[in-house]
């Protein structure tokens, strides 16, 4: 497959903020609304989905949670998981007893993960034009904390493999999808895209990643990723969540020098539509080459973490 | 609904040893599984459950993890959220944007969860015969770790709501479900209880001790739960997991002054059954009680988390 | 010992205001400035105190940072140590060793601690006119970090012993301790309080909640200390930092319903003099007590954790 | 100054055992010691330390407890400071003020810290005897604990500026400190070494990883340090500890191959010798060489963590 452009383009800050206001959300499901594109998730939507679960067969997108995960040194680090009560300790007056338990020091958004629609602010506002006294220290979130996503994270999966379309293994750092690479890979895979639904777009970086034996600058450097330009397909079509295999959805380096993260500014606090970071759709993307069927349910419910504004989750992909 | 002994009774080390030999399933999977009880989920049992979606209505079943949790002064504390970056923290060169960032310090087991096949030991094994070193302070669980569960924490839920069964607000502390009752209540709801099940069993005692405003010693303290005869109602039926709405799946004190929580000895690290505590079964069994359905599609993955011995878990009913 | 007037006073915002501005050190070291009252701290005043100390006698004025804190469900937790590594863990290729390894999480306040001049603000504003943004999340203080008290926080010591001097075991919650009372009972203990003093004020709380074997609202609840007059003794005298052995200084209910912790807004963000915090002065004060010699060696470095507003600290005196 | 040879020997594991059996103090202070060489420190020797203070400069040994620390991607992690409460956190009913909070996650050991007397085993034995029970994970060190040596980590500190000594900047990677090389600095320095002392060894390896502007392997890779005859010079001195500017004290690699760490079982666990480690003495060392004098008072107080193996500390010499 040929003929798209994998290039970035240099956009101006206007032209993205008219995005944003263009595909913006607020106010649509009322001036209250925490939920954004979660409320497109209806008894319908979900029970439409289940009808995608023919051979039962599951596929788990979560990396470890672990010393082997992403985080290099740089801002948050892996998941530390630590022993409060080992094999041998004693349990005292039975002495032929032992109950093991443990706890665990974590970055709610430091591998596989959930961006709740309050993880970005642009000029002093989140979703639904929430100040920035809506996310305070001591109790996070108090409003549109990632726990509205609870229960809703629940519908039809939809895998869009960018590089087995374009007959490659992976997309390189700094390449770029645009609206018509997904248009058309979606059209190839004979999959429409809409409402309510759970796009994971594959770009094949995090493969790449492992085959290189070593994450490198995977969380945080340049990666192939969204453009801009991809609002444009998916905030119409009102899906629910878009997800990656990649740090941040987003190509890195970003398309404009005037702002960071333009896609979670149009896209995650605008639209309201949920990003889902660093998911291992590896062996997901395999199947779907096999048979031929690039949607299935899908389920993925972030931890309730009272205030959170992000969360580690392990998406189950069913066939 | 009369004519249900819940009174504990005082069981003999001698029987409840050989409950656990005589349910054991150490090897019956190979001399390396670690799987237990979620070696009966397969694609087959996962695609019939899915058909138990109807309407597509979602429960949660996961009590908020956060500073108003159960954890009241004794052992575990309740997850403590923190915050990385705010929502008024400046992002170098980029005046107009704020990205926030929160991480968590948890017990695992510290709200609604699942207890891995290693959190017990008796007489210095657990499931499969593995010894004391196979979860080490260090690593956590070599073998057995919960993570195994992710992917196949999937199936077939079926709820026995033991006091509408009964004809009962809720079961008072220290009172016990034995294998009649469960056996009982199955019928009236109509419902056969099977191989790779997920059995909630509600008690009651979540809504009575939210009604009272105060958790109390909700984490263990006394509570309703299920009597070790009902290892005898589940094992030969061969389900994957027991979740209950208690601290602790069993009743409590337990039946024997002779050792503690002889039901996780039996069930858990013998028969290899997955148990889930701490589950919010209310808005789920009002909705079973109103329609008279009482199975549906569940699942509920673990955290990823390396070598961990136990996990906080959203758990999604869908009907 | 009587005649002291323990009640406290109402008194009117606007007073405190006046208060901190007449105490207000900000600029007086500089725009820069960043120590506050340790600039009071110079190697004379460190070499006079060294010669405190005669006998050699060392005492730790720690409480032990572990469950048995003081931290009772509100607020804080106490510290929460979990292994790293176990002594039975295995040392690869070394059967015959073992290494153990722990780790903590622990707010930094919550237990025998110092507040650095950051821990208030008053109208957007702490110690030398730093505003919010002086704080933040990602960074913690990028001013005025309890971190510059580090190698400074050594000096003489001072203890006033409240009770003792009015023959009394302990203060009871909500009594006050003013200026003329400070005045007395250094008199009678015969110590001047001067410039570069590390005073240490005994209530007897400390030793009433131990007595009472429970800790109670001890962290946060009523309590006897400080009343708003004590800065008119402090902040002339130039003392580099006052010490309590109660949870927050100040008496509580504090003397106005108009603002919160008053003393912190005059002495400490105002004025720059460093609070310490639950210091467990007892065997101490039994030592002065008996010997009559009220002043000593003190050394109370923080940890240098970066950007810390707090710290926890084990203060030493040497007599 | 020439002639010593900096080179690493291999030594059996027989040899070792025999140093640690010859240099034990098991028993020596009782079955029921916990203190070890701490038991050395006494007001006598604290108070001769204080003569050792003439100008009152103070000097602060603790590397910074942040993202900037040495743990860099293996094993234990860099602290991590997160935020409670920040500035802008509004505060109830009182709009005027702010009071921000933070807390930690860290390894007790990861920067300048006290290695605790149960740190090392072998054969299932650390200090005074006690078995691998002694250090459970749920309660950490039921003997043993580092904080045994709170109020008793103060004395007359000894630097052994070895660098400076031979004429160098620092030593390399791999070269090793032995006892004539120890004797011979302490005689140049004209300091003799004896019971109760602090003793500082400078490598100048901090240093030298300092001006090459990255940590590299400092944590756990090849440092300059103790060789095992060092024991010979520091346990029939009767010193309570040993402190250097290196990850591990030790020379790394070690000089056997058959146990790893041989200087902790020797000097640590058998003698009883509290090590220091990652101690800052750049400035220190500037001092000293300047004013030709090598001992100094010392105080480095760990903090009170119920059941620590080991603690962080900021050391203060004071000259």
């Amino acid at each position: 497959m040929t003929g798209f452009d994998l290039g970035r383009r240099e956009i101006s800050i206007e032209e993205i903020e008219e995005l944003a206001r263009k595909y913006r959300t607020w106010g649509k499901w009322g001036a209250d609304d925490e939920l954004g594109s979660a409320n497109f998730v209806t008894s319908k939507t979900i029970a439409a989905a289940a009808g995608l679960i023919r051979r039962g067969d599951s596929f788990a997108l979560a990396l470890p949670l672990g010393a082997s995960g992403p985080q290099q040194g740089t801002g948050r680090v892996n998941p530390q998981r630590v022993t409060l009560v080992g094999a041998s300790d004693p349990v005292p007056g039975y002495p032929r007893q032992g109950f093991t338990d443990d706890a665990v020091y974590m970055p709610l958004q430091c591998a596989t993960q959930w961006d709740g629609l309050c993880h970005a602010f642009f000029d002093g506002e989140t979703h639904n034009g929430r100040g920035v006294d809506s996310v305070t220290s001591r109790g996070g979130a108090q409003f549109n904390s990632i726990t509205n996503f609870v229960g809703r994270a629940t519908g039809r999966g939809v895998l869009l493999d960018i590089p087995r379309f374009l007959g490659r293994d992976s997309l390189a750092p700094g390449e770029c999808i645009q609206a018509d690479l997904l248009q058309a890979c979606a059209s190839a895979q004979e999959v429409e895209v809409g409402r309510a639904d759970f796009v994971l777009v594959r770009t094949g970086h995090l493969a790449d990643v492992r085959r290189s034996g070593s994450w490198g600058d995977y969380a945080g450097g340049s990666a192939p990723g969204l453009g801009v330009s991809a609002a444009s397909f998916f905030c119409p079509r009102e899906v629910t969540a878009v997800a990656t295999d990649t740090w941040g959805v987003e190509v890195r380096p970003y398309e404009t020098s005037k702002m960071i993260a333009p896609l979670h500014v149009v896209m995650l606090m605008n639209a309201g539509i949920y990003f889902g970071e660093m998911w291992d759709m590896e062996s997901l993307a395999e199947d779907c080459a096999r048979d031929g069927v690039y949607e299935f349910f899908l389920t993925a419910q972030p931890l309730s973490v009272t205030g959170a504004v992000g969360s580690p989750v392990t998406p189950i992909a069913i066939k």
